[in-house]
């Protein structure tokens, strides 16, 4: 253990030795995993935009708006990104499939064993074909292969990392797909739940040991607590075509949704939406996600994505029940390099 | 062209159909940039680090102290990186070859054809071992393979978006191996300027039109002008080993050096330095460098890096004057996503 800038014990990320070797060797495997991800999207026609901005209006930041680092950006208010969502879906505008890698910020007063201020965030967007396609089965189809390729490019290069640092790597080497789904309804039965609340992190522990620790998808959540631009479900405007993929011991690794591509339903969802009301207070209006709304209205294009947190893909591979080990640079409100 | 989010015209990046298109090749290229350097990395053995910090101390932040963005970080003073090298130089205490790519944020007032306030860096560091490697060669071939391999990938797979953005390439199928170097000394001659004043934009474009209009390294640069952790050459302590890679028309691409691992003398140089003097006017002190400096004492390793703008990359593929058309997302003042 080392001492952060403020005297306080880091967990895992000091600068001796035998900290030093333990990084290095959870280094490796971030690294793995990051290409395994990139070597899909290579394979799969899927082009990087590494250029995707950090420093962003409103727009690029409303994953949790009530966890927004804000700078002063020339005299403006601007915020650090939490996700390159709309980013991406600005450039599938003129590309069929786009992913990167961004640094996602989120003002976490939690100092524990799930929260980080700042962590890689893998995020891809395609486009379908609903003619001949189903949009939410692709980005499932996406989302299994992208999580398969990280892990099965850590087995190939990464196996004497794994047994020095102690993981029993069977797990991984035992993946099946397609992975276990369950629905939102079906897990709100299973966990004796109230419908329309948000799945806490006791009950993602309890749900995963249910379904025999595996990854497993939870899908088509209630519309009112997901973010106001996953399409609605056809047969049931009250929940959306959304999946969010749980991987044991974290917990909530992805996120993903088949996007809405209609302009006014889309423009309906944001003016009704607790984060527009919650923005509302903030004295944010519609008007501030004009550049992102304009671009469905001029050229609706169907398409689907999603955010891999890199170190919940971590804490799987390495059986890990504290994030802050998971990475050789966790980053909480306690520690600044 | 479109419009910024405050009514100014967008160079290059707006949202009608004709700019998507272009967006989007100039995407292409951009993403075979990137993969170009990344292969170069995988092939050759170096661990990508995708979780280098971005809200930073100031020994993250220290490419340029009077541009640096700051933000409040939990009630402390922190600022957004501007190099992860500090970060990377810490990871190779436990292995041999690090690379990642950051975003750089520069709080430039400028809004013009060179300067862009956000944008990707790509850089690593790798250990050499003096008794049998020469490092400064070793950092400059590294260099050299990274962008043949970066520029190789984007003919491998872009020349379709390289013709229909008008580019002609052959250019960048005769660049040739080793690149052509001068020494500052030679520039200063040549441009009949002052030694020890830096090259600026001009002399840098003057430099590169005698040299040929090819990737040119302008090598040992004055000590008192560069970063404190750049090495003193061994015969004259007042010249530093150090490379910057010209790239027409943009100027420098790369600046890099070969890093001092002896603790008295990194001590006494930062003490001494510039950005010193700069920062104890800001209320810092050599206490702030400690993170760094420590791990210099605890075990110093020989080893020399680099941070490559790829935009300024771009810009050479592009034969492109303005940084704001050589990337999908220009990031300046004026603009904010």
């Amino acid at each position: 253990m080392g001492k952060g800038k403020c005297g306080i014990e880091r967990a895992g990320n000091g600068t001796g030795a035998a900290d030093m070797k333990r990084r290095a060797r959870v280094a490796r495997i971030e690294s793995a995993l990051t290409r395994g991800a990139e070597k899909y999207f290579q394979e799969q026609g899927f082009v990087w935009v590494p250029s995707v901005p950090h420093i962003v209006s409103v727009t690029g930041a409303c994953e949790n708006v009530n966890t927004l680092y804000s700078i002063d950006y020339h005299g403006r208010e601007a915020f650090l990104t939490q996700t390159g969502q709309t980013a991406l879906e600005e450039m599938i505008q003129g590309l069929e499939k786009v992913s990167t890698i961004i640094h996602s910020f989120r003002k976490e007063e939690s100092v524990d064993n799930r929260h980080l201020t700042e962590f890689p965030l893998v995020e891809f967007e395609f486009r379908y074909d609903p003619e001949k396609e189903d949009g939410f089965e692709l980005l499932l189809q996406n989302m299994e292969n992208t999580i398969c390729s990280m892990i099965g490019n850590v087995l190939k290069t990464e196996k004497e990392s794994l047994e020095k640092l102690g993981v029993d790597y069977s797990r991984l080497e035992n993946i099946k797909r397609p992975f276990d789904r369950i629905s939102y309804d079906d897990a709100v039965k299973l966990l004796d739940m109230k419908w329309g609340d948000d799945l806490r992190s006791e009950l993602e522990g309890k749900l995963m040991s249910i379904m025999g620790n595996n990854p497993v998808f939870v899908t088509r959540y209630p519309t009112h607590i997901k973010f106001f631009n996953m399409q609605q479900n056809a047969c049931n405007p009250d929940i959306v075509n959304s999946a969010d993929l749980l991987l044991p011991p974290g917990g909530e690794a992805v996120g993903s949704a088949v996007r809405e591509h209609n302009y006014e339903r889309l423009i309906e969802r944001l003016d009704k939406s607790e984060m527009m009301k919650n923005l509302r207070s903030k004295g944010k209006d519609l008007k501030d996600f004009e550049s992102y709304t304009n671009l469905v209205r001029d050229n609706p294009v169907p398409h689907a994505g999603c955010g891999i947190g890199l170190n919940r893909v971590m804490q799987y591979v390495l059986n890990e029940k504290d994030i802050r080990k998971a990475t050789p640079y966790p980053m909480n409100k306690e520690i600044l390099y």
